[in-house]
């Protein structure tokens, strides 16, 4: 939609894969449409997934025994964070859409996306100690998770379903933090198709785009994960 | 039990953390036992978490479009992993036990553990084509994930069952792995309680170490998470 806002944090190591043809699409579709769109590209950018000290600019808090979550905390109030973590904290700020394109990687975002995760969202930035969930910091803006599998939608549906492993991270991360969710995005096992159905999987991604604006988002409940 | 081989991955990055005393105590009780214990401390090795390129040594198996899943199983059939990779497998293959110790951050692993698994369980090391679950290359391997909690048990309980955020982990990597999985050990809110309930905590998994080898491995059907 014309005027929009968009941040695609983007998790795959190759321009030439189907993770980068997707981001491609959302790229050229979003922008069509009007939207501002951004890319946090995280393997070109070599960023850092560990959560040190090193994101606390000047003295700590409390230097005797180093918490992560308490130094990032006290870093945020007073405008010390490192300088990475603060643009990435911009472009969240300024987004109506945060959309997460990546392959899945055991059930789970590969660990440099859980990196942006466990950096960028800190308290007093995304969540406070009664601001969570439906007050949670991060409202008035949608996520999406993106990603593709390596099995097949068969082989997941065995082990149960999918939106079982989608908890943690629409769940745990977006939804306590107030961001809404919308239907994730997944496409199987796009190495072990068809070239025709690879096309075809492209193309569904385009028209999601389309009317993505127009959609509600779920019902961030236990029962839309478990039912 | 004396004589078996224990490996701890441990995620925190203050040895005077909470995190750092259960470390502690299982390095000391399971010594006692006469196990042979292997700590591999993530933060203070600066364990790289980011799947790349330089996991491969030398030349790839594709090098028109980089594919992290093939190109690290190429190079493990051929002996090409990187060395920080090769020490680890080598750490796992030796261990009847693996034990997670880290403070829960998002609902799931610090990134840090995260790429642990991303980078040293690769395809031909620990599962294969099928290779999985029952029939996957990690068999008569025991683990345990032992975190910390920022929120309340009645604060996770609101939020429904802690369970639902183990499944990734235990199901979808060890179990998938052909790790057998003990019952979590949940330390709730370390940081919000009384010293007196802290030590309570500590003596309680110095306890449940000491008959840790009696303990039948959880069932990891679907059910075990969202009966």
């Amino acid at each position: 939609m014309a005027g929009k806002k968009v941040l695609i944090v983007y998790a795959h190591q190759e321009p030439k894969s189907f993770n980068g043809s997707l981001l491609k699409i959302a790229v050229e579709e979003l922008t069509k449409q009007g939207c501002s769109v951004t890319v946090s590209d995280l393997y070109a950018m070599q960023f850092e997934p560990r959560a040190t000290r090193n994101d606390i600019v000047g003295h700590l808090h409390n230097s005797e025994a180093f918490n992560y979550a308490v130094e990032t905390w006290e870093a945020f109030k007073r405008g010390g964070l490192s300088k990475d973590l603060v643009e990435e904290q911009k472009k969240v700020q300024e987004a109506d859409l945060l959309i997460f394109q990546f392959p899945l990687f055991w059930f789970n975002m590969p660990a440099i996306l859980k990196g942006w995760m466990d950096r960028v969202l800190v308290r007093g930035f995304a969540y406070d100690s009664s601001k969570v969930y439906d007050s949670g910091l991060l409202q008035n803006k949608l996520s999406l998770f993106s990603f593709t599998t390596g099995g097949s939608k068969e082989k997941y549906a065995i082990r149960g379903d999918i939106r079982y492993l989608l908890w943690p991270m629409q769940h745990g991360i977006m939804h306590f933090c107030g961001v809404k969710v919308l239907e994730p995005h997944i496409c199987y096992a796009p190495e072990n198709v068809s070239e025709d159905k690879r096309k075809e999987m492209l193309t569904a991604w385009t028209q999601r785009l389309k009317t993505l604006w127009k959609e509600e988002p779920i019902d961030c409940s236990p029962e839309w994960y478990f039912k």
